[in-house]
């Protein structure tokens, strides 16, 4: 009777609770607008007005702020409810963009605040636009920083406006604060063994798919501007360049909320990672194919013609950025996996977590300064620190590691989803233009859709295990777009091309987000998509279609092979603890290089055969390895345990009996030196220790 | 001889690494130098000049970033050898501080930029100082915002030395950003059982002792200024005010260095209680006596004359702010921990992580928008968040939020400490006066000595073990000026007497951190204070001193009795899952309420006599108590082999037997009402369960 009581109060409770939250949501949004309108009202009696603006423009600052902080934590509770209800249909970053459409409802529409004439605009015709600027006030002079240019017909807005001025952040806080955490952590969690087993598809996807996209939807889009020109639907400029830019930013899939899912249900893991490294990668492509686009400039008077020349720049602007983004990210990577591997560091937990965030940080800082793109610098960083640091880190920092920036990802990606849903609503150049809409969501579409099955053809014809047409529709169904996209529109919204880009992406983001991110669970069951599948069992699985094996472990192998062969005998010792000694896979000559590299733990390991493997595997969970100590049987009733939330239902014991006697017959080592066996006939040998923590 | 090679190896690796690090130091203020210096190379042939600019603009910050990066890793580095070593006489801040002075040298005199002629001033006479400024150049419309205002005499200034400027955070950075997760951290991490035992001392020290010697600072430096004035070396205006605000400032303790030595030394628990209690608290109180000095403005033409009013206006803000913050740090902390209670957030950690950073975060904002300091109000968040919240989380949730607070807290310390460093090269107008920096000095000292000597004596009056004189001599020399200290000096630095304070300010935080701060354990030895204590242990000792047995548990008991019984019998109920059933603590007639807040745990608890007294102890490490699992023999061994570096050395078996017999036997449990025996020949009841781990 006691705990129905309370149970019952509890509920209360927490609707009490829920109350108090809106309560102090509405308060802080109105301490925000209070202390807006206060700001006139005494200005004008004090002496130090200065000091004081300045003070009451912190405030302000620290109200507009607070608003964001309270639609997170009330995304957090209501997301919890969600996950303790186990409703699916709407993932926290979609929930997130809802509470800040209505925050930004009532922002606009709910509350006016007076027109603040002590911010009245000043004209002062001067010959320069300098970035410090003095002014002489009866002999008080003030220091003026450059903003940036605006429009000849914004100038009344700026006026106007000031109160939604003052929620909207800085376009480049995205970019240098909010972006870095979230890429950094997907290249940090990226589950690097189906990663690499995928590694050609993905980069097709990633770099080949992304410019695909970018062109088929660059040229619809201009066909569409074409025919808005014909109806006198245009009333500005926009240029192909600019429907390239468009292709370019609306590239970037973010499939976080599919993922998620995919996550929860444990979806095959080759199409997560098939997923998962696109939308990685290509955000990084999107990037810099975005900035090549805007760099784009054509020597001759008019500014928007067809030049070889400045083609050929933009051409090498990318891969110049890219690469360069690339090198340093991975030799700042390099620096830390080298620092943590020769110093005792992780004897002081704190000092290695801090070193750690320091040195991933720079990576972004590193690449800004030298002019590429921090924001790819730090998604190779992430992949490289996963890969060789974070085996040289103590127990306690790769926990502290993993979860400060998840925690950071978090943060930053419902910041992100929640300011987007604000910005529908507080923006202030919004150009919605319908034409232009059906015309970019039907070119998202068709874009995705020629990246997607074209490349999968011929993928497949590579490919020994192929990538099945309901894995492509599900591939073409989670082109969510999120984050980057809205990063990279909000950038620059000067013009009214941008604009209208904008406000498009927008709806873009909002109808892939809600619409795409909430089926995907019902995509999955009428794809007919296994879930339930435990991502270290699943190497070739899929019985279902037949007699054709999908498994897509040996795919791309070439590439794989080579790179795991150089990874194992020369960097992986290098750089960590792991691995065979250097003394024995370098050539005789390098003897005493190779003895100064090789760590002592390295000798040990030699005669163990204890193979650091696990960390191909290690982003899973806390997955240790250990060899041949379970036996078959254990694994094929484990796979049938976790098995609970299979679609197909087909897996029967008798299938799982045939696929291990083909086994996991890749990463085998033996002695020193790796020996890949390209034999589908090999019998089992390393397959037993995969399900050790179930 | 393999191991004696890697050894060897590993040895020259790590001076290649540090190598490594110089110079990527270097590389990077070159970086920050060379795109400083391209900067108007290219911009006088562009078109988009603005765009160029803000880009420009951009990488320079990065690199600047990337500088401070830098040196917090060298830092870290040399800090893990130095630790690694087993040096004491330098903490990390210190030599944050040192690398900052050495970078700052470079910057200053190591490197020289063209003058940078873009960046020309332009002075245009207008009326007013709005906010934004819209400047008219040849039709296109460039945004200004204001920054402040300037002295006439730096106008020159802020041309010319443009570089070192660039270096130069926004000081509202500190306040901001920086001081509230260390501010946060200290109360998150105040070992309570301590703190509360000496609350009382705690509170005179920080409250009285802070006014006293804010006060006696100001009126000796008044003195030092009347004395400078008659003498002709003063140059500009030093009022009254001035000094009592330069009292304030440097009359927030920060013995940060001292308290690392202390944890590492294990010096007795109630002297770090007394210290850290101190400086955390008067912290807060130094930030709001400081604000309280600035709003001190007479009515009349004289704004410095004495005036009642004024005075007692000043009184008045100085309470209403400080129990302002004080209560909102406290609101948003019990929000919390009943969000945390009534919701199952705890199965998600993430979740739970999240929401507790952001609440405590939203804390600092919401009492920085009310127009309190956020400072304070987090300072009491944190304490907060400690006693109940922490009981809440999940175990996971505990130690990540442990975590995380502490990186925050490392790394924005050690910024401040190195940027300090740099400050004093690369800060443009410092003001070095010899007489006013000897004054400083002087009435430093004194208005330390005048705070702890007469309190102490007070305070001992009433204790009933008392301060010993070897404790006060420590607590005056471990008077150390840090972050707070700077962060209020450089908040405004606008005129004359300011920029002297700052100079001066500086000057005394580098003395006490290296001299003070280096002369800990020497200090220790000398005042013949014993290390090795335990501090769970430690309630009863001192035998070295004779007879007088200056245990302080009972000090300023019907206090912590008063509160105690408060805080176990409601408090906690409501707020947490422990304690007693508030249907046996609350009166009848409360019957539905009590029913409504209690959780079905603490009806569990209620027959278990599972009492939550270890988070009193609980920041002290993770100590889990069980009870009656462990003999006192166990006990007595335990505490001999910490003792290994006591200075005193009069530690015996015997002493430490007639200690147990007295046992501890506060916080005694019986049932669910609390019952406090006040007499000390209680048999020992709970202590064997205090050195559970060891």
């Amino acid at each position: 009777m006691v705990s129905k009581v309370t149970v019952n109060s509890a509920r209360r409770a927490t609707r009490t609770l829920w109350l108090l939250m809106l309560v102090s949501l509405s308060v802080s949004i109105c301490v925000c607008r209070a202390s807006a309108s206060a700001q006139e009202e005494d200005s004008a009696m004090e002496n130090i007005v200065t000091e004081k603006k300045a003070e009451e423009s912190h405030r302000q600052d620290s109200a507009d702020l607070l608003i964001f902080i309270m639609l997170l934590t009330l995304t957090i509770l209501t997301i919890w409810l969600f996950k303790h209800r186990r409703f699916r249909f709407l993932h926290e970053t979609g929930l997130a963009m809802i509470y800040g459409l209505l925050v930004g409802v009532v922002l606009r529409y709910g509350i006016h605040v007076p027109r603040d004439m002590g911010n009245m605009t000043l004209s002062c015709h001067v010959n320069s636009s300098p970035a410090t600027l003095l002014v002489n006030v009866h002999g008080k002079f003030y220091e003026y920083t450059l903003k940036g240019e605006i429009g000849a017909n914004e100038v009344n807005d700026v006026q106007d406006n000031e109160m939604l001025r003052k929620v909207t952040f800085d376009p480049e806080v995205f970019f240098n604060i909010l972006l870095p955490p979230i890429i950094f952590h997907a290249g940090y969690s990226l589950k690097r063994r189906h990663f690499f087993r995928n590694m050609g598809s993905i980069l097709a996807f990633a770099f080949l798919g992304t410019v695909i996209s970018c062109f088929v939807i660059g040229l619809l889009m201009y066909g569409c501007v074409m025919l808005m020109k014909q109806v006198g639907q245009l009333a500005g400029d926009f240029f192909f360049t600019d429907c390239l830019f468009f292709g370019a930013i609306v590239s970037a899939t973010d499939p976080v909320t599919v993922l998620a899912i995919f996550n929860e249900l444990q979806v095959d893991a080759d199409l997560y990672a098939l997923l998962f490294g696109e939308s990685v990668l290509n955000d990084a492509v999107a990037v810099v194919l975005s900035s090549s686009i805007v760099a784009y400039q054509p020597q001759g008077d008019n500014s928007h013609t067809f030049e070889g020349m400045a083609m050929l720049k933009s051409f090498g602007i990318f891969l110049g950025v890219f690469s360069g983004s690339f090198a340093l990210g991975v030799a700042t990577g390099v620096v830390t996996a080298l620092v943590t591997k020769f110093t005792k560091l992780r004897d002081f937990q704190l000092l290695e977590t801090a070193l750690f965030f320091l040195m991933s940080w720079s990576t972004f800082l590193l690449a800004e300064a030298c002019g590429f793109t921090g924001v790819v610098a730090v998604l190779f960083c992430g992949i490289t620190q996963a890969h060789y640091t974070f085996n040289n880190l103590s127990p306690e920092s790769q926990d502290r590691t993993k979860q400060l920036f998840e925690l950071l990802n978090f943060l930053a990606e419902n910041f992100i989803f929640s300011y987007m849903g604000l910005t529908l609503f507080t923006f202030q150049s919004h150009v919605f233009n319908p034409m232009f809409i059906v015309g970019a969501f039907l070119a998202v579409f068709l874009g995705r859709a020629a990246n997607i099955y074209p490349l999968s053809f011929l993928l497949n014809l590579g490919r020994r295990y192929k990538i099945r047409s309901n894995f492509q529709h599900m591939m073409m169904f989670a082109g969510l777009r999120g984050a980057m996209t809205f990063a990279l529109s909000i950038r620059d919204t000067a013009t009214y091309a941008r604009q209208m880009m904008f406000s498009t992406t927008l709806l873009v983001v909002f109808f892939t987000v809600w619409i795409c991110g909430g089926g995907t669970t019902q995509m999955l069951s009428c794809q007919r998509i296994r879930v339930g599948v435990d991502s270290d069992q699943d190497n070739s699985i899929s019985i279902a279609e037949g007699s054709e094996r999908r498994s897509t472990k040996q795919e791309s192998a070439w590439l794989f092979r080579i790179w795991y062969n150089f990874d194992h005998n020369y960097l992986k010792p290098i750089l960590t603890h792991s691995g065979p000694p250097l003394t024995a896979t370098l050539p005789p000559c390098c003897g005493p290089l190779a003895r100064f590299l090789t760590s002592p733990q390295a000798y040990e390991n030699e005669c163990q055969l204890k193979d650091d493997d696990s960390d191909l595997i290690l982003t899973d969970g806390d997955i240790n390895l250990s060899y041949g100590d379970i036996t078959v049987s254990t694994d094929a009733t484990g796979a049938h345990t976790s098995g609970g939330l299979a679609f197909a239902g087909t897996t029967t014991s008798d299938d799982l009996d045939r696929e291990l006697m083909h086994g996991d017959h890749e990463l085998v080592m033996r002695g020193t030196r790796l020996v890949l066996p390209m034999d589908d006939s090999e019998p089992p040998f390393t397959d037993p220790h995969q399900r050790l923590r179930m």
